[in-house]
């Protein structure tokens, strides 16, 4: 298989409800997502041993982190190291951010797949 | 420091010859960062110990990995494991791509810091 791929070709995968879903491709020690989040999509505060470090593309959302919470909008980030509690609530208008992950996140091969969505992003044309 | 930052709000670096720069945030593990190709910016084939993986944020270039090269817009993404060659070159409107690598890239330690540029993504307002 190719290592040049077009994410929209990635399978789209359920992450938190019908609210957060993900594309991604996977390295053998970074996982690279595009998740897209609904309008006012929350994601609870929750921990994780991977390391995380993403970054809004479109949208807005409420990051908040050790405590803190700010507004990020496109070229917000976040870095968040092993174990570090983290929350997302999504802007009125949603989001599509990149989160990229190490190690690899294989327990999302558990995730259901969604069929016939259209991406939130890249918008066609 | 906050963990969550404005991509911006880090330093520009010189990355390849005054056609390609960069912005980024530094994890443990993890660098992920925003770089910016002006148009028909050439990266020569290289190659390099950390695996890398990207994705076209705005713009196009052609990317060849492994002998492939395909054209890659918005949504585009590549998959380097370590050591394998690769080299691109922007398409007439240039490119913002985002790249992650682990390990972190500490050489980019040394690189010159560009002051007073306004970045190619996102744009204002």
């Amino acid at each position: 298989m190719s290592n040049l791929i077009d994410i929209v070709d990635a399978p789209l995968l359920r992450v938190w409800g019908d609210a957060v879903r993900a594309r991604r491709i996977q390295g053998e020690q970074i996982t690279l997502a595009i998740v897209e989040l609904e309008p006012h999509a929350i994601v609870p505060e929750h921990r994780h041993e991977a390391e995380q470090l993403g970054m809004v593309i479109t949208g807005e959302m409420h990051f908040t982190l050790d405590g803190e919470t700010r507004v990020l909008g496109p070229g917000g980030t976040w870095r968040i190291t092993a174990n570090r509690p983290h929350g997302v609530a999504a802007g009125p208008a949603g989001a599509v951010v990149v989160d990229v992950f190490t190690p690899i996140r294989s327990d999302w091969d558990r995730l259901e797949v969604i069929e016939g969505e259209t991406p939130r992003w890249p918008t066609a044309g």
